[in-house]
């Protein structure tokens, strides 16, 4: 499990890095971003995986959301990986920008032809953890998780399939409930076939209705003016329904005037830090 | 001068927005960032003008810089202006990344082809101004400037030319002695010809050496390992050496492993704005 290091940027007095890898649950290369914290060169860190929205590679969030300075204060690890397989010649898969290239949605496909390569869900929870916990100084009993959009959905999923496995988790602006919304539907009939009954394990709201783990404490950050929340692809009411009666701890912040962009991220990522921090002993 | 707005979106508790115009100076339309703080819903904010580097556009600072949420606290309105003229269909102008287009160098051109057109200086210094204490609640009389590289030479002879204009000045990276470096000679030439002595006129180091304003606090931060530091083309010590002579107070910070990138911008930002918030009474 080689890395290759593709750039290294001081930043925050710590060093912004991506690395290319060649992935076996993927089988292409795959880029992902780590922030490594001052507090990294001399001690094992926590880490917080963000997984990114549609469209997005291993770049926007290390570029645009202003992460690096509360990650260096808390000494947290960051990892922000990309968000789909590339380059894998498969057909059709640059031809929309909400499925294929860009938008893995973190499952793992059973369908042809994606089931071979689509993989972000064993991804993101098995390959790259170990990949990380064995090339960089982490502590992996302080893992968390945290995502925007697509990735939002990413992280409460993970979270909610794995109890005990992360120790907090937060989300700006998530795909609560992807069965119901145009974008899951499209998503998740592509990637896992038209058998609804296998869409559940990979929807945060029929997870949340049976989660028996250890306590979780969620936050959801949703901009009340997104485009995406009216037109109906995020429906975080149904989660915030499911986590209030199965008594799961839950701090929603419906935020006025606020869109579906990094300016929206950037303007409350310290909050996120600081709850995962919190979590995290960090 | 009529603006058009191209985007607005909520960002720190203000507005980050874009707006193009008809620019008399460069003859083209233009587009500007403005980031507006929460207090600029109620009373009138201080100005900080941010100049960007060669290639950029009035997007890269809003997007990397992370500047938004020091705006807010402090309650000062940031401009961005793109970096040069765009679509003037002027032959030679997308040869380079170094000349031309995203490369205007805040001069005003006196050489054909680029005399019509290259006039950032003017651009920056008198027509964006005006036009921003036309549309926006600022404080005309608190204003100050700062910028990257091409922008920090920028922000540097906008302020060293204009005594009392703007009440602080600071830079990241900034092209300090332009006649004497690679970028700035050719720069120079092509934009003002082959007399040099008009090249001083917009040079800081010789600028600096003559200046007999009220007192103006520089604050510049360069990364020791900056490629462009070691090539030759930043010329920091060249500036320092000729405030020290003058008693010009020079905060300068070389910042070990940092690089010429806006990681290394985001790093220091919010010292940056602290610099200004203190002279705008901010």
């Amino acid at each position: 499990m080689a890395l290759t290091q593709v750039s290294s940027n001081k930043c925050a007095g710590g060093f912004q890095k991506v690395f290319e890898h060649d992935s076996t649950e993927l089988k292409c290369k795959m880029k992902f971003a780590v922030y490594l914290p001052p507090k990294a060169e001399t001690g094992k860190c926590p880490v917080m995986y963000w997984l990114s929205g549609l469209t997005c590679t291993e770049q926007n969030f290390i570029t645009k959301a202003g992460s690096q300075l509360a990650a260096a204060e808390h000494g947290i690890i960051i990892v922000a990986p990309d968000t789909s397989p590339r380059g894998c010649d498969i057909e059709g898969e640059n031809e929309s920008w909400d499925f294929g290239t860009g938008a893995g949605f973190y499952v793992d496909a059973t369908e042809e032809p994606w089931k071979t390569n689509y993989r972000m869900y064993s991804y993101v929870t098995e390959e790259l953890p170990k990949l990380i916990n064995a090339n960089f100084p982490t502590d992996p009993d302080r893992t968390s998780i945290s995502g925007h959009s697509m990735g939002g959905h990413g992280a409460l999923i993970c979270a909610l399939k794995n109890p005990g496995k992360y120790k907090a988790v937060s989300a700006f602006a998530p795909i609560c409930n992807p069965v119901q919304c145009p974008w899951g539907q499209k998503a998740f009939s592509g990637y896992l076939g038209s058998d609804r009954s296998t869409w559940e394990a990979y929807d945060a709201t029929v997870l949340a209705a049976s989660y028996s783990g250890p306590q979780l404490d969620i936050l959801i950050d949703q901009g009340r003016d997104d485009q995406f929340l009216s037109a109906s692809q995020l429906l975080p009411d149904n989660l915030i329904a499911v986590c209030s009666e199965k008594k799961i701890p839950v701090v929603f912040r419906l935020q006025p005037g606020y869109d579906h962009s990094y300016f929206f991220i950037f303007s409350f990522m310290n909050d996120h830090i600081k709850h995962h921090a919190k979590f995290l002993n960090a």
